[in-house]
């Protein structure tokens, strides 16, 4: 065991969805370098990564961003601002993308994933998955926003996913269209302020009798 | 800083999609408790938590859901079986549900947040969010995943997300359509066993710069 139980859990309820931020207070390179691992690093359907992680460094951008998610200082007052993508249509050259990164980064010649790359392309390209991937792309950028959240609190960082906002318009503020994304949420990072009345309140949660079932 | 960034990125890196379990290694009891708090601590929209965790420990019923896994056998062999369904209608309830615990938990008189009941009554019950609430509700259970998936892998526990199975055949073996839930998605967790070939391969990942966007 790397991390103790009474650790982890300590940073569970000491995280919190951050309302306000120190608007001097920067996240240091080295622990941010850490969370861009973290995005890179976060499992994905078949592997697939259909993200992209915008990183808003802009301040002019930030204060277009606010009025687009519900006037929220998170958005210009944080360390960090992150905007999950997800991208629009998969094709055969994403998987052909995937498996050729594989067979690189394996060691193998190139071809040998040609079974990984039907079973992509007659399920996410051409069959099931492709009738509902807008829905299946949005899940797995939520995964990467949960191990964010996760890595951030036990890195000490303080964070606040943002589902309140207009994705249309974040699309045309950041030109995520263009290139063939469209905006799921985001993630304000970085340390609460001093007066944030949020940070002392109580977590509410159900008990795990209440949302735990046995079978 | 309680976790070094050197740490976590090590455990990441450890982690993979686990193909075959020791199906004799269980889980601590002590870190199987921990894990069930890191589900009911995951943060959730508005704080809703329109989730539930089924455990399947019932072996016989393992078995009946492994066909319906494209007959994976980490649904068997592994040490504990999460099923992450959503709810699939938000109601007014869950919204004064929350509410009454809340003040409840922070010491309030009750009617205290009758802004925020109604904020979520004119949003996810009657407004814009319930014309997509499967959507919303899924993605709140991919935060949940997220959470758990990294979680397990600081306290040394392996695990495999599971989308691939049959959400219909699910709800029937698990009695969850009666209690008004749908299954999403699910993970197993354990320990690898000794012959898992995936344990070795080099994970495969696109770089910042590649799935980064700096604005």
């Amino acid at each position: 065991m790397l991390l103790s139980n009474e650790t982890l859990l300590t940073q569970f309820h000491s995280r919190y969805a951050t309302k306000n931020f120190d608007p001097v207070r920067k996240i240091p390179a080295a622990t941010w370098t850490t969370l861009e691992q973290v995005l890179v690093l976060s499992p994905s359907s078949y592997g697939l990564q259909p993200w992209r992680f915008v990183i808003v460094r802009n301040p002019q951008l930030r204060v277009t961003l606010q009025p687009l998610t519900l006037g929220q200082p998170q958005v210009v007052d944080c360390s960090h601002f992150v905007v999950f993508a997800r991208k629009n249509v998969l094709t055969g050259a994403d998987a052909e993308k995937l498996v050729n990164r594989t067979t690189d980064v394996r060691g193998m010649p190139r071809g040998a994933r040609r079974g990984c790359y039907d079973t992509m392309v007659s399920d996410g390209v051409k069959g099931p998955r492709s009738v509902w991937v807008k829905e299946w792309t949005e899940r797995q950028t939520y995964v990467a926003l949960g191990n964010l959240m996760t890595s951030a609190a036990l890195l000490g960082v303080d964070a606040c996913p943002m589902e309140g906002l207009d994705p249309a318009g974040y699309d045309a503020a950041l030109g995520l269209g263009t290139i063939g994304y469209s905006t799921v949420c985001a993630c304000a990072l970085g340390y609460r302020a001093g007066n944030d009345p949020s940070a002392a309140a109580r977590k509410v949660r159900y008990d795990f009798s209440e949302v735990g079932e046995p079978r």
